[in-house]
C-alpha cells in the first residue's frame, strides 16, 4: 500500500510502503475511510523534534476492522471502532486507574496517516460503536482518538466545573476543543486566547465567551482585568512552549488548576515560582481511552460536532500538501480522505 | 525586649531590639509562651538564602492577647490565640478561595522568635481556643501555626485518601508531621523515607507503616519494590531540593498526586519528564488559617499530639544553640520557652 513518510524537516511522502498484517495476538487490522495530521506531527515537521531516518507518520484512526490476532475477544470483522493514539491493555493498574496512557502495555501509534493500520493491544484499546456510523460522522469521531480526548483531558486535568472561570492558551485544533470540553463540563466563563479571526470564530461557536488576543505578559493582565484580579478557576495549556506554559500558569488564581497536555518542547519551570504561583498542575499523554465511550456518544447523539475543527479536507495522497497546510497556519486541522 | 536578628551564616544573636507595638487598626499584639526554630529559617542560617542585612526571625507563634487595634472585632486581651506564618484577611477571594497564604493583604510573619509579637490582620489570621489552654498543650498548639498545618497541607495537596498508598519523602519536622498528617486522612500505607534512627522512630509513632533509607535513584526503586511496580497514590515532598523533588516525582504512580511544601531552592522541573510521569503537583505556602480550627481541634481533643517533634527545649535566650542544634542535625526542632 501506499503510506505517509516524514523524511526531514518539510519533507513528507506519500509512497509505497510494506503492508501491515497481523503480527501478534492481541493485534487488529483496520481499514481508515480517513485519518488526519495533528499538531504534534507538526515538530518534527519543521525539524523541531529529531528523527532518526524515515519516519512513518499518524496516530489519529478510526475505521473498519478487517482482521483480528488469535487473543482478541471482543472485536469482530466489520464493526467500526476507534482508538487512542497510546494503544493500553485496559487492565494493567495504571489502566484500571484512569490513565491508560501510562499502561504498561503502551505503545504510541505511528502509521496511521494509510489506509491500513494494525493497532497493537486492540480489545483494550479499540472502542466500537454502537451502529456502523454514517459518513458525515466519521470526522467527529475521528477526532475522539486524540484532539478531542485531548482537549477533553486538558478540561478534566484543569479541573473544569460547573460556574467555573476557564481560560484556553492555545487557538490549535487541541485548544478549540478544549474549549468545546469546557462548555460540556458547564464552566460558566471560557475565554479563549487567540490572534486569529477564524480560529476566534470557531472558538465562538465551541462556547467560547470572551476573545483575548494579548499574549505573555499583556494576555496574563487582560485576564486579570477579566476576572476581577483573581485569574481564572482553570487554565488549559494547550501548546507546549516555555512561553504559553508560564502564560497558563500566569493566568491561573492561587489555588486554580493548570493543564498542559501539548508535549512540552524545552520547556522548564522554576520550582519558586511554581510554589509560589500556588497553582495545581497536572498534565501528560492524554488517557483517551478513559474518554473515548463518554465522546463517542457525544459524538453520536449530535450533542457536539468536533469534526468542524477540520477546515481543510483532501485526498490522502495529497497529504504533503495537509501538513503544508497546517504549518503554515492555512489550515486549523487538514482531514485525509482514503 | 530581646529578640533573635540573624546576622550572617551561622550568626544568630539574642539581643535588645525594639518593643513591637499596635502601628495599625488591624493589628494584635500577642505574648508568646513559647516560639520556635523552623526548617525553613536554616536556609539564611546556613548562608543559602541571601538576607538582606541583620534580619528579625521567627514565624511560629500562638500566645496570649495583650492588646488590639481599634478596627479588631473578633479578639480580646487574655485570649490564647493562633496564627500563621502568612497572615490573612481571610475575606478576600483567595482566602474564600481557601488560599489565605495568597491573601492580597498577606504579610509573612517575621520577629516571632520573641516575647511580644505584633499580627497585623488579626481578625482574619489569629483563631482563638474555646478556654485557656493547659501549659502541657502549647508545643502540639504551636505545631498549627505552621509545621503541622504545612505537613497537613502536604497530605491535603497530595491527596491523601482513605486506603490510599503514601510516601513522604523528607524527614524533618514537616515530614514527620505529613505521616502524621496522611495517618489521619486515613492512608493504608505510609512510607517514611528517612536514614535517622531517632527519626524513623517518631515517624512510626506518628503512623509510618514502612521506612526506606535509600534515596535518590534506588530510593525510588525500593518504593517500585514496595507497591509491585505502580508507585505511590500520593507522595510529600518536604524538603525543597532538586533531587527530593525529582524523587518524589519518580515515586508516583501516572496519575498519582505529588505536593511540595518547602520553598524550592534552585528547582527546576523539565516540561518533558513532568509531562511523561503524569503526575498532579501542587504545593506553596500552606494555607494553615484553612486547617487552623480542625487542627486545633485535634489537639485539644487529644487526638494528636504533634508537639512530640520538639525534641530540643531551651529557654528562648538560648535560641543560637537551638539553630545549631538543628542545623547539625542534632535535633529534629527545637522549643524555645520565653
Amino acid at each position: 500500500m501506499q503510506g505517509t513518510v516524514l523524511y526531514g524537516p518539510r519533507d513528507v511522502r506519500f509512497e509505497e510502503v510494506p503492508d501491515p498484517g497481523i503480527l501478534g495476538p492481541t493485534d487488529a487490522l483496520i481499514r481508515l475511510p480517513a485519518t488526519c495530521v495533528c499538531g504534534s506531527d507538526l515538530w518534527p515537521y519543521r525539524g523541531l523534534q529529531p528523527i532518526n531516518g524515515p519516519t512513518p507518520m499518524g496516530h489519529e484512526y478510526c475505521g473498519f476492522v478487517e482482521e483480528t490476532g488469535s487473543a482478541v475477544k471482543s472485536l469482530k470483522p466489520g464493526q467500526f471502532v476507534i482508538g487512542s493514539f497510546a494503544t493500553s491493555d485496559n487492565t494493567c493498574p495504571h489502566c484500571q486507574y484512569g490513565y491508560q496512557s501510562s499502561c504498561i502495555h503502551r505503545e504510541f501509534m505511528t502509521r496511521a496517516q494509510a489506509p491500513l493500520l494494525r493497532v497493537p493491544n486492540a480489545d483494550g484499546t479499540l472502542v466500537p460503536t454502537p451502529d456502523l456510523p454514517s459518513d458525515y460522522l466519521v470526522p467527529s469521531l475521528l477526532t475522539t482518538s486524540d484532539v478531542l480526548g485531548t482537549g477533553w483531558f486538558a478540561a478534566d486535568a484543569a479541573n473544569v466545573k460547573p460556574g467555573t472561570t476557564v481560560v484556553v492558551v492555545g487557538d490549535g485544533a487541541v485548544g478549540l476543543l478544549g474549549v468545546l470540553s469546557a462548555g460540556q463540563m458547564g464552566a460558566a466563563r471560557i475565554v479563549a486566547m487567540s490572534r486569529h479571526q477564524s480560529r476566534q470564530k470557531l472558538a465562538r461557536e465551541f462556547g467560547a465567551t470572551d476573545i483575548v488576543t494579548e499574549r505573555g505578559e499583556e494576555g496574563v493582565e487582560r485576564i486579570k482585568d477579566l476576572t476581577k484580579g483573581v485569574g481564572a478557576d482553570s487554565v488549559l495549556e494547550c501548546v507546549g512552549t516555555q512561553e504559553s506554559m508560564m502564560q497558563a500558569i500566569r493566568c491561573a488564581r492561587p489555588g486554580g488548576s493548570v493543564s498542559f497536555v501539548g508535549v512540552p518542547h524545552q520547556v522548564s519551570l522554576d520550582g519558586g515560582q511554581l510554589f509560589f504561583s500556588h497553582v495545581h498542575l497536572h498534565g501528560g499523554p492524554a488517557p483517551v481511552r478513559r474518554y473515548l465511550p463518554k465522546l463517542i456518544d457525544l459524538v453520536l447523539s449530535g450533542k457536539i460536532n468536533p469534526g468542524k475543527v477540520f477546515d481543510l479536507v483532501l485526498p490522502l495522497d495529497q497529504v504533503a500538501e495537509a501538513y503544508k497546510a497546517m504549518d503554515e497556519r492555512r489550515a486549523i486541522k487538514a482531514l485525509l480522505r482514503a
